[in-house]
Order: structure tokens, then sequence, then C-alpha cells
């Protein structure tokens, strides 16, 4: 089948996610409540819910859309294809945000996204995947080449807050809105995000061609059970997904700073927590599912390979599209809790991701430490 | 016999020590002088130093009941006991100190403990067991376990000192007595301590039941030669043991501030380095002894688990305690020489562990980390 | 032949450079350059970037001599002789600085030595090296060994600085050229500076007598193609090359300030990036062209090994010696950058040695990280 060659990759995020389930189709009634709550000027709470309901199935097809694209284009540009437009909700929901001016929600959700992906969605997986199991087990090297890889981007995400700690103005409070930065802490980070970008070049020319076998879950073939799509079906399924995931993304971010005063959270807790999650529905579901059925390999990967992919393409991706969208650029400075939350869920991925091997405690800490932080933040 | 079961366990922390020998015993005497100086009304230094002198023989005596208990109660109950009363000295002695107001002692003891264990006491155990040997080896897995638990109580340790660095009051300075936070960062202490102790019953779980041949030395059976004792005798023993521990640990607590002061040691000092090493003055030298007869699964889970019991079900008991007993409830908020020294020990403790292999030069290693930590305190 | 033993050693760091290829002594006419314009009180600018140019012919045929005298020493004085003149030049250039009351440009060229080797040199060397190969291997247990050495460095290194946030005046800034801080963390770094010193020693005592055939890579001896130089001579040329390191130093460091201004350099990136690659451009040479023959055992052991000399040896040696030279002693208190520079800089060396397997994708990341290390210094 042609199916074969693009699901060998490291960075596969969303693969397979409806093959085997087409529950976030259940959501879709929420598109349209939330287009005419928006329409009815209805509270801002109510638009805020829906719309994040209705983020989640337009991300799911937006996944398929690009998995089945990736599936008739051959590995490389398949592959290509497929990290590329990875984490693209994502992505539009932070266009969207940063287009409003929040750049400190933005930044939250980056943020949001690293940590929820290795703490919640792999400490999920392990838990789910070690209740019927002594133990799992999943390829070390290809886990400790992208946890690795997460390491570069800790001192990348963190170089900038250090730079301003030292000898700037100091860190951005969470409570604030954006802040607006000097031009060398500015210059600063757009060197840092061009460095990013190159780095994440060379580790798709790593991934997709030099050492593309390190990547290779030779179990991904059989999960593509339902039939495939044409390439004609798939580009304009990709551009419905992508209109879709825009408008249920500008209704969502619209909402935000009204609704979480409403609920009484703080714009940081929604970006972090709650923005976080639904833009990362898709991962979550997919990486239990494949836990829960014992490959592990490929819920490893999802989980430390999405939080790469935020912090190598997504992160300095905005901070270059901030040259040209909002009031001013984005500073990649985060605040206390985010460079706290960043640099632990960093040091425990490197260490859970070294043995190989996980079990059902090691999955109830990862979520016992996301409890802590998301208890941490909720009290901002 | 019945003894075979409960040190099957990785919390196994004071199993053995009489049966090798009994110099704990030497330092009764000091129990009836240090109740006699207290009673006269004698100098605090002497009052401190005799007292520190006879809390060993009873912490020593009450692990020993606790064994011999647990080794009659079967292995679930058992190794329950066992692990639940693993640190009642440290418990006792911190409950005093509560009652007596000195928050930040608890908490220097507290963190005293896990960098004492990690760094002196799998230190001196490194060293001695390598001197004689090209070098030792240790189950990994098991370790890796222990010091994953570690990595996330970590995280619940320091997650309510970055808030009081980010959003709040600043951390304490580490020659107060007792700060009273607001009650944001109670609450925020409360949850975290509500989520350790909830892991904690997880390893339990883990480490008694789902997973049990994880934590099992095969060498346990043939170090218990003494005879065992009854249950009558053990619960006799445990009582007398308990009302000891208590009874010396009110003396040594209510000395401790009027005796650093007049040796010209700040309280924190004596804190983290003397109440610590006093406190877990039986694993010292069990661990050593361990080592030196070539059973470093033995020594290395002594030290690191003994650290993750202080740091999952010590602190957090201590932090539920202090709702009820002192003037006002005591939030995690350690100081920052207890945050460097307890990230940077635990950050060892991984590096360590992850070989399952020691050397002499690894113990000193530890040796030295801890002399420099100390020399930095020191100086306080 | 005699010249089978010294380089069965974990620090082995310049061995070899010669007899391989003569590159350095290519910039030899540099040095009479230097001496002219120094003489000729030429642009600062000038004398600086000459007499850096002439340090690192210099450099090498120290390093050549000092192997030579220990190819002639038999095992054990010879691998104390390769070790401790191993970074004689780094140790000498610092010194002239301490003399001229630079004592931030020397903090800032041990921290600057320890993060280029272990990034700029092992990136370089795992890139190079990995470029025509799958991957590479190397022995992770010597490399973890000295890892592990390098985290308590670490340790040792932040523990003042610690110190002076936590009760003390803060860190100094990047801009400062000395800070004469208080008696307290002077005595503090003095202590410090002596267990460093001890663990060194004992490092030693390690490395070249009890586990000696742990740095032991097989395929030294057959690199050694030249004709061996008698004792004479090398006591000869060691004694000409530490007069023209010497030389060379002084007129480097007392152009420093004069020329950092004129560039538009900070004096702080000219002695963390400028005068740190100067320094150790020879370990930089040697571990490229051993990674490039696939001897990565070597090459690593350079890069990390050199780090761990730096921090174990030439800093407390500096600490001492700055009780004697400059004006007041050297506290070994970092400045912000530094410290996250070091400690960035050791979580990765730990990460990436603990595999004991390389690519050129891991070291691209290493030398991205250099990069946005430099990027933010650049900035101060």
């Amino acid at each position: 089948m042609t199916t074969g060659a693009p699901e060998r990759r490291g960075f596969d995020l969303r693969r397979f996610l409806f093959s085997s389930s087409g529950w976030p189709y259940l959501l879709v009634p929420f598109i349209p409540i939330a287009i005419g709550l928006e329409l009815a000027h209805a509270s801002a709470t109510a638009i805020f819910l829906t719309s994040a309901a209705g983020v989640i199935p337009t991300a799911a097809l937006m996944g398929r859309a690009t998995e089945e694209l990736a599936a008739r284009s051959g590995p490389g540009i398949g592959g290509f294809l497929n990290v590329t437009f990875g984490n693209a909700p994502e992505l539009i929901i932070a266009f969207f945000a940063l287009n409003e001016g929040l750049q400190e929600v933005v930044k939250a959700s980056l943020i949001g996204s690293i940590m929820g992906n290795i703490l919640l969605v792999m400490g999920a997986a392990m838990l789910v995947g070690g209740l019927k199991r002594e133990r799992q087990y999943f390829d070390r090297t290809a886990a400790g080449v992208t946890s690795g890889m997460l390491l570069l981007a800790v001192v990348a995400l963190i170089a900038p807050a250090i730079f301003e700690l030292v000898v700037g103005t100091g860190l951005p409070r969470p409570d604030a809105e954006a802040v607006n930065y000097d031009s060398d802490v500015e210059r600063l980070s757009v060197g840092v995000a061009i460095i990013l970008l190159l780095t994440y070049a060379a580790g798709l020319l790593f991934s997709l061609r030099t050492h593309k076998d390190l990547f290779n879950p030779e179990h991904a073939a059989e999960d593509h059970v339902a039939e495939p799509w044409s390439v004609r079906r798939s580009v304009a399924m990709l551009a419905i997904a992508g209109v879709a995931v825009g408008l249920m993304s500008e209704i969502l971010v619209g909402s935000i700073s009204e609704a979480s005063e409403s609920i009484g959270l703080s714009p940081f807790f929604v970006g972090v927590i709650v923005v976080a999650i639904v833009g990362n529905a898709a991962e979550h579901w997919v990486a239990i599912y494949f836990a829960a059925r014992d490959k592990m390999d490929l819920a490893v990967n999802i989980a430390i390979g999405s939080s790469a992919q935020i912090a190598l393409f997504a992160a300095p991706v905005l901070v270059l599209l901030s040259l040209f969208v909002g009031d001013f650029p984005m500073a990649l400075v985060f605040n206390g809790f985010e460079l706290g939350a960043v640099v632990l869920a960093v040091l425990i991925a490197l260490q859970v991701t070294q043995e190989g091997e996980s079990t059902w405690f090691e999955g109830l800490q990862l979520l016992a430490v996301y409890a802590v932080l998301g208890l941490t933040f909720y009290f901002v």
C-alpha cells in the first residue's frame, strides 16, 4: 500500500487517529453552536467553552487530511508535510492570539503544550498502558534523540529570560497581557528563533533522510484500516479543516480575556492549561490509544516529538510572525512559572525516556507532577 | 521463617540493624544524662549534645521493634508497617519542633535529611564499599524508580517556592524562625501535600503489590540472625521506643535555639546538618554496613528510599499536621539554600543511580558535594 | 617504546597533536608581530588579535613538550605531568589577567572554557566525525565518571553564588571588572577551592592508579609516529614554551580592556568566548582530528576531561593564587550568565555522554546550544 512510508518518522503526531475511532466528530455540533453564540453576542464563557470544544474536531480533521496527503506523496515530501502541518492547529490558535495582542497567552500555551505533552499525554499513556502489563518497552535511542532536542530547546527558550534577569528589566508578570521589551532582547529572540529553526530543519534531514531507520516503528501499516483518500479529497479536506480551525480559533481567542475573568481563572491559567489541552487533544487521544495497545514507541514519540515540535518549530515561527502581526514583536521571555515548568518537564522527559521502559506508576508520577504544576498555576 | 517476606521492599530502612551490631545501645547512657541535665536546667549546649546522642539509640530501638512487628505480620501489612514507621523518629522530632514554632528548623531538617541520605549516607557507603573492590553493582531499575519519585518530589517541593518568587513575597530568609505566609500559598502547600501523599500511597501499592519483585534483594533473610521477637514484645518495645524518642526529641528541640546561639551556629545549620544527621543515624550505619559487605542494592535502597520517604511522606504529613499544631500552618516554601541543595542532590542521585555501578571515587565525590554544601551553610 | 603508557588516561588533552599535523606552527609569525606591535604601542585591537593568534602555537608547543616529557617518565609521573600541565596555557593567561585586576575576565574565561569544551569542541567533533558514519561509539563508563566530576564541580562553582544570592549582596554584573566581596564568601570560596583540589587529587589517584584500565583507549600508541624527544630537549622546549606563553598572555591580557571597547564587544564576551577559544585551540583541533578518524573515546575524553580539569583544577588554583596576586582575593561568585551557561552545559554533557553513542545531529545540536549562548552573551 502507499501508506507504508510516511508513518516511519519520529515526529508522527496524529497518524491513525481516525482509522481507530471517530470520537472527535462527536464534538462537531459545537462548531455551529459556537458560531451561533458568537453571532448572538452570548456570554463569553459560553462562547469560550463551545469554541474550545469546536476546535477539537477541526484539529482532528486537519490531522487526518495531512496524513492522507502525506500517504500519497512518498516518504520524503509526505514526512515533511506531516511534520510541518503537525502543529498547525496550535499555530493557528496562536496566530489569532498574537493578532489580538495576547502575547502572554501565546507564550503560556506554548509552554503548556510542551509540559502537557510530556506530563499529561505521556503520563496518561503510561498509566493506561501499564495497567494491564508488568511493564512496557520503547526504543530509548529514538526517544533519547528527541529528548536531546528538547534539552537544546530549553536552553534556547530560557536564554532570553536569563538575559532579561541579568541585564534587563526582569521577567513578565503572569498577569500581563503583553510586554514590550527593548530591541536588544527582541533581536536576541529573533536570533534564537532562527537557530532553532535551522536546527529543526537539520532534525528533519536527520529523521527523514540520514537516520530514518531510527524512527521506524514496524507496526505502523496495520493500523491504517480505512480506505485511503484521494489527493483531491485530501487537499479539499485540508482546506476545509484549515478554515474551520481558523474560525474556531478566532472565536476562542476573542473570548479568552472576558471568559477567564468571569470564570475566575487567570488568562495565564487558561493559556497554559486550557488552551494547551484543547490544542493537543488529538495527541492526547492517539497516544493513550497506542499505549493501551502496547505500542509504546508510537505513544512516546507522539508525546515527546510533539513537545519538540512546539519548542523547535512553533515557538520560533511565532516569534518571526510576531514581527509582522500584532502591535510589537513578541520576545521569547517567559515568566517564572513557565521557565520552571519547562525546565522541570524536560528534565523529567530525559529521565523517563532514558530507560526505554515504563510502568503504570511512572505514568501516575507524571500526572502527579502535572497536577502539582496545574495547582500552582491555579493560584496565580 | 516468618522473616522472609517484609524485607523484600525498596523502602527498607533499618532492617538488620541489630542483627549485625548493637552499637547504638552504647549511647543509651546519654538518655538519663540528657533528662538529668534538662531537669537541672543545665546549659542548653550540654542538653542539646546529650539529647542528640540520646535520640540515636531510641530511634534504633524503634526501627528494630518495627522490623520485628512487621516480620510477624505477613508481607502486606508488614511492609506497610515498616514503611510507615520507617521515618517515625524524624517525624517525632519535627512534630515537637513544629509545636515549638520552629517551622524553619523543621523544613531545614527535611531538606537536610534528603540531601544527607543521598550525599552523606550513599557517599560513605560507596566509598567504604568500594575501597576493597574494583566496582560494586546494584539494580538500576529499582534505584531508578525511587530516583524518579525523588524527581517528582523535587517539583512538588519547589513549586510553592516558585509561586512565592513570582507572585508572592519571596522566600524565607535562612535566619528566620517561622514565616506566616498568606493563605494562597498555604492552600497550595496543602494541595501539594495531598498530591504527594496520594502518590506515596500509589508507590506503596506499586512496591508492595504490583511490582514487588522489582524490590527484592535475594540476600536479605540470611542477615536476620538474632532470635525473632514475639508480637507482644514487639508492640511493647515499639511503645517504649516511641515514648523515649518523643522525650528525647522534646528535650532536643527545646534546646536548639539557645544551644545554636551559644555554639555560634545558625539554627538553620543545626537543622539542616546536625538534626538531619542525628535523625538518620541509623540509616547511615546500616547503609555503610551493607556496602562493606558488598550488598549495594540494600545500601542504595536505604539511602535513596529514605530520601524519597522524607520527601513524599514526612514532608506532606508535617504540612498537614501544621494545620493543627503550632501557631499557623507551615507553608512548603523553602529558602534559597534548601532549594539549591535539594535540586542538586536529586540531580546527583539520578546521575549516580543510572549506571547501576559505583566506585570509591563516586562515593568520595558525593561526600565532597556534601562538604561543599555544609561549608556553604556554615557561613550563613 | 616508552610512549605506550602515559596516553592511557582520561585527562589526555593535547596528545598526538603534532604527530598528525603541525598546523599551529603556521601561526608562529604572529608572535614577533604581536611583540612588535606592543613595543610600537600600536592599536589595542591589532595587539589583541595578533597576540591571540600568537598564543596558539606557544600553547601547542607547551602541550607537545609536556607529552614528550611525560612519555619519558613512566606512567605514574608521566600522567601526573600531563594532567598538571594540561591546562598550563589557560592558567598562565588567567594569572596575568588576575594580575591586571581583571577578575571577571578570569571567571568568564573559566566558564567559557568549560562550556566551550563541552559544546564547541565536542559538538564539532561529533558533527565532523558523524558526517561519514551512521553513528560513533565511545565508552560511556569513562565518560560518565568524568561527567560526574563535572556535576560535582557545578555544585561547588554555584554554591558561593547561591550564598551571595540568599544572604549576600547579589551576583556581579557582567560589565564589572572585579568585585570585592566580603570576607565570608571569600573564605567560602577558599574552602570550596580546597575541596575541589582534594577531589581532583583523588581523581588522579583513581584514573592513574586504582582504575587506570577504565581510561585506556587501546588505539593510542599507533598515533605517535614522530621521533620521540630526549628529556633534555623536552625540558628545554617546555621552558621556551612557558616563557612564550607567558609573554603572549601578558600582551593579550594587557590589550583586552581597550581592544574590546574599540571592537564594540564587552570584556565579558571577550573573556567567555574569545579568550576561551584561544586558550583551548589545541583541544579543539585534536578532538576534531580524532573524531574524524572515528576515535570518539579520545575525542570525548579530551572535551569532557578538559572541562573537568578547568573546573576542578584551574578554577580552584586561581582562587588560591588570587590570595597573593592582584588587589583582593577572587571570590568564586559567577554572574547570572555564567551560572546559567555552566549548569546547562553540564546537564547537556551528562545527557550526551550517557548513551555512549553520537551522530552528526547530536554534534549539531551542541553547536546550536553554543550559538544560542554566544548570541545571548553578544548582546550584553
